[in-house]
């Protein structure tokens, strides 16, 4: 019945979004000169999706046959495997494929919409705001109804195949599942970080030789990078987006149910059952979810604006509209799945701890608005200080940057703590663990919509473009100038919400990690049982190695955010060079007589993005399996690993959250000089704020969201090789 | 006989120093343009300190007032006191104000003699390289010894009083003076923020107006800035770093002691006592510390130079006989006092951490060397991208400070493990965590000669000004120049070193903190025994509200930084104001005809420091405290505060590198295009140069430096704290 109702909503969502989708494609697709703008876009977005998934595949294949070999051939057979090696590997292997798999699909499938939605939003917007808004949005909910739905079949479809299998205890199963998160992550990592290097080096690349040498303005058709620079938008925030949050959604519900598993274990065996048993609990955490889904669809459809309304109030009241209906829906699954006679309470207790984590998204959503907006002194400061020059304008964007992770560190602290209290509170052992994962998800209830509102973003700073690039008329630039705005807005509220999200999760997929430990030392003589005290996992700080663990963890944090500011930094100069060539060689390109080369542009980025996003990637994948090994020699791997784990997850939450929001800023505070203040456009000020806004690109569209993937990435490839380190 | 040997090793050391001093002052002290400009820098000099030592007396005065009433009348009485409540209170409380008095004076001293050695520089220049490195160094000298022997002679004396007063068990006095080591690290705190601070806001506000705005060469007189900035060099580089070594250095001292007094103990409980008993191994630290003294003395007096070669290379020279004859101390100090008739092999394997110790320092001198001069490829890089604008330099900067954290994360990584193992080896409970603290003795060792080499810079910067501000013929500035050069690089080292000492050296204050609390707890009903597990303490990260102290200790880096940086940018502002004032209301002063007011300046710039340093400041005391008290409420206050602790203590290593690194290798790519790269001196490159330059300064003499401060101040904090947490 759970299974069923989990399958038939992910179905039916999906069903509903291929009816957006048409519905989105039956617009009107402009004149001929958008056309071939945005035809542009559409073959140099698939060019690059289509090189990178190879490039990806090979990797994925690569890794694989890794896991398939240490599961299969390199590591012991252990008495706690619920199968035997080869099939164990076979499990876990082709968990991982197929998860990579879906993750690509997810990718693909939201950047197939918005590549097609952005012309048709620039259309609208000749003749109507809210028409434009409405297909702005309903583009990005073929994304966000995608990512979403598919990661419910996935996880609840492997569950009903590995479940009628029948030679595996169900409370096993997610175990044997995390190959599928893992798959997601390792893809999502690779996505992201080619997509953000991608996307930053075309805008940097594009704005350095542009608007600051040759000082023609943003989207001019002149610039030979300014379709690269259009692509970019969709290949990194689109496709790098969805599949990031794919996977957190993919990884976050296999960790919860896991520990429904353990809590539901836990339950019957003090004779307090749930009603609705075993299963009923682990499969709470995929029907909440589910419900959510059907939330952010009358979320969506509920968007709609006056046309001299700020369209931002639009999609906020669907963002509200959809977390009521998610708390709604809240109330129904805790009240059916996790009412027990004995603990008549519990439910109640629950549906608290879904309610904090509802709140605390929204939470996220107001600090993120508070330290990019320019309404708020965050950014007027940045504006204020740019008129000192670009030196004050990044020493203040930086102090900002590191001043904004205070309140989102505290909300998160004040949710971990209280949801843990209160979950606590049902008296069960793991109960209060419970609790936490139920908060997270309460905060992924609204994943789809935010995820829609999110791609809106791509979308219409593409139809920006294309209205800007075909020369329409001042009053529909205005139009789609004020939905980019928005747009911009909505794609740092996804950050903060993604790693908002993360930081949540982190409690309950540690645990998973923990429990994994468990199941594979509980009575044997591996150096790892001391790691637990009775029941209770230790990861004792105060030891000198675990320590090192954590620190290297949080070092893994900075490294990782150099190569991959890094890697933008070299593909950027490919594209800048690129473009004084063409410049250089042809004159005419500046006066508008000669028409600039843009597909070799587009070409180049490609080339650069995917070779510089190896290194980044190799690191975050072998730098927790070379602690874990090196470790494992010392006796102490599995504990070493759970530090590298969870300090490595604080420097993530606290890098990511200054590198999002300190560019966010600095891109708000440039927007908020140009609206005139100290001088306006081509001012000095302008001018000084314009170097924090490029400094601030790598920051919030590469390195901060990879970031955010990392830190799951770690989750899950910990998860998964946790038997290799014990 | 070891306590005499201290005494008498500090007392001999204090005397050099003064002989040191009149040897200094007896040089010529040049012309009377010179004259005219040292006696400016010196005037400010004190001015600031005078007033910022009274700020900090009146912080000092209420914080001492609220440990007493603490201690003696909210916290009830705990058996474990060695004695009653208000004796106690007493005892720490008269550390604590001694501690910051110490501290206090060995910041003025450094300060009274650098102001007075830079004029003798300058004038030893105009006839050899030689003499004026000499004095420059020699000057240093005073400062590092002062230093170090009045922490020994504190600490020891400390110790000599309370042993004789005779109502406290011997390995319970270094509890009694932890005090000590806190009021030094509050004192430290606050003269290196406010130091800090005024450096660079003095420094940045020249910068922008002068050779920003106004197109004027640095150090140029007509600038109304110059002398407050060469009085910044002073009270942030001098005074400053000589209170974050005071504490450095008094702190991990007692922190040793207790790890000393714990292994002794034990030792004797195993019926394996060391031949000096408890009192020899307790005392330990503080002999091998007194080798270290002699092994300084004698590595700055060997210091001399070729009149054609590179100071470096003599500065360097220096070093290593320091680390040779420090090792050899180190061998005579583990034989004589950790000897073992029933462990013949203890003292080989201690000092075997000793020399870890030390090659960790030489490491660190070499790692910092890499990232921070242009012969190496992090500073050309940063160089190289400056050609394509300020936006690039600041990406690859903060690529180049994210990137540099994993070395020296590596390297302490591998100190602490292998000092851990190999202090295990002696077989004794403690004995691989004393090991630990042996290995911060080691590294510790050259601290007076490297703190002679980081004084030495702002000496050969303010040289370098005096005779730029005189106008003295070209041969001699190229002489200062060059001094100049080695002054930069030596600080960098210095804070290198600082930060390398404070990472090895936090986990034996943990264990302070640990054993304190253990202290406490043992036999009582209190929660916090829930801590330890037979004897070993146990900071698990897996309990939610362990995992929040720790993000939230994490955080307070980042906002602590934030606060930091904001404070510079602040008190700039002031400066810059009254530079644009000045120049505006006096146009003759650009034309060289009016002389500018730089006392006022100075004066601004004061004020501005002092009143900026009292939030980042307050905050840094006060979270630790919050933290404590808020999660004692839910039962968990003594192990949240641990994580809370070593968790930020991760945070400040990596942040501190990044900051002090990135701020160097801006500077120093920045050199590299005036020594004619990429256009040199006036090209694009140049300028945007210059804005990373502008950009590192607040990273690398302000939030840098006043990290490593907070590091050990949070040990220190907490560790006094302790008991209200419990």
């Amino acid at each position: 019945m759970e299974l069923t109702t989990v399958l038939i909503i992910s179905v039916l969502s999906l069903a509903f979004a291929v009816w957006l989708t048409t519905n989105v494609l039956k617009n009107d697709t402009g004149t001929p000169e958008m056309q071939v703008i945005s035809n542009a876009i559409k073959e140099g977005a698939e060019a690059f999706l289509r090189r990178q998934y190879k490039t990806i595949t090979v990797l994925s294949v690569v890794f694989a046959a890794i896991i398939f070999i240490l599961y299969g051939f390199i590591r012991a057979h252990n008495p706690a495997d619920p199968v035997g090696p080869l099939k164990m590997a076979g499990y876990v292997t082709v968990s991982f494929i197929f998860g990579a798999l879906s993750s690509g699909i997810a990718g693909y499938i939201g950047m197939f919409v918005s590549i097609r939605s952005n012309i048709r939003t620039a259309s609208a917007a000749r003749s109507s705001l809210n028409r434009a808004l409405q297909i702005a949005m309903r583009g990005g909910a073929v994304s966000g109804l995608f990512v979403v739905a598919m990661s419910l079949l996935g996880v609840g479809g492997l569950y009903a195949v590995l479940s009628r299998i029948g030679d595996i205890p169900n409370d096993k199963i997610p175990f044997l599942i995390v190959g599928y998160g893992f798959g997601a992550s390792f893809v999502a990592l690779f996505a992201q970080l080619g997509g953000g290097i991608y996307t930053k080096a075309a805008d940097v690349g594009a704005d350095l030789v542009g608007k600051v040498e040759a000082g023609i303005p943003e989207d001019d058709p002149r610039n030979p990078a300014v379709i690269a620079d259009l692509v970019g938008d969709n290949v990194g925030d689109c496709a790098g987006r969805g599949a990031d949050l794919f996977e957190s959604t993919a990884a976050e519900n296999i960790g919860a149910m896991i520990l429904a598993a353990s809590l539901a274990v836990a339950a019957n065996g003090m004779g307090t059952p749930f009603v609705k048993g075993l299963i009923g609990v682990m499969l709470f955490p995929l029907v909440v979810r589910a419900f959510g889904l059907i939330a952010s669809i009358i979320g969506v459809m509920s968007v709609r604006t006056r046309e001299d309304a700020d369209p931002m109030k639009a999609l906020n009241r669907g963002y509200y509209v959809t977390t009521a209906l998610a708390a709604i829906g809240f109330l129904g699954g805790t009240r059916w799945l996790l009412y027990s006679e004995k603990k008549p309470d519990a439910w109640i207790y629950y549906f608290i701890c879904g309610l904090i984590g509802l709140l605390t998204s929204v939470a996220f959503v107001f600090i993120t608005q508070y330290y990019t907006e320019y309404k708020y002194r965050p950014v007027r400061q940045i504006a204020e200080s740019s008129q000192t020059g670009p030196a004050t304008n990044i020493i203040t964007g930086i102090a900002v940057g590191f001043e904004c992770t205070a309140l989102p560190v505290i909300v998160i602290s004040i949710a971990i703590v209280a949801s843990y209290y209160i979950g606590g509170l049902v008296g069960l052992p793991g109960s209060g663990l419970f609790g936490t994962a139920v908060a997270t998800m309460g905060m992924l209830g609204t994943a789809a919509y935010i995820l829609a509102m999110d791609t809106f973003g791509p979308i219409t700073d593409n139809a920006g473009g294309i209205v800007e690039m075909s020369q329409q008329p001042d009053e529909i630039r205005i139009k789609t100038d004020r939905l980019d705005a928005v747009g911009n807005t909505t794609k740092a509220l996804t950050k903060g919400y993604a790693i908002g999200s993360a930081a949540l999760a982190a409690f309950l997929l540690f645990s998973a990690y923990l429990d994994e430990v468990r199941n594979y030392t509980t009575g044997s003589k591996s150096p790892a049982a001391a790691m637990f005290v009775g029941d209770t996992a230790v990861v004792n700080l105060a030891k000198p190695e675990v320590f090192v663990g954590g620190l290297l963890g949080a070092m893994l944090v900075f490294v990782f955010s150099a190569f991959a500011i890094k890697a933008v930094g070299n593909a950027a100069y490919t594209v800048i060079n690129e473009v004084r060539r063409q410049f250089k060689e042809k004159p005419g390109i500046l006066q508008g007589k000669d028409k600039p080369d843009y597909a070799r542009c587009v070409d180049i980025v490609t080339l650069g993005a995917l070779r510089q996003m190896v290194l980044p990637g190799v690191l975050a994948v072998g730098m927790p399996i070379a602690v874990g090994l090196v470790f494992k020699l010392l006796g102490i791997g599995a504990e070493t690993v759970a530090a590298f784990l969870m300090v490595g997850t604080i420097g993530g939450i606290l890098v990511a959250t200054f590198l999002n929001n300190g560019g966010g800023a600095w891109d708000n505070a440039k927007k908020f000089i140009e609206t005139g203040m100290y001088g306006g456009k081509r001012s000095e000020a302008h001018k000084a704020a314009v170097v924090g806004d490029t400094v601030g690109d790598p920051f919030k569209d590469t390195a901060g969201p990879s970031l955010h993937v990392l830190i799951k990435l770690l989750s899950t490839i910990t998860l998964v090789l946790a038997p290799l380190f014990i």
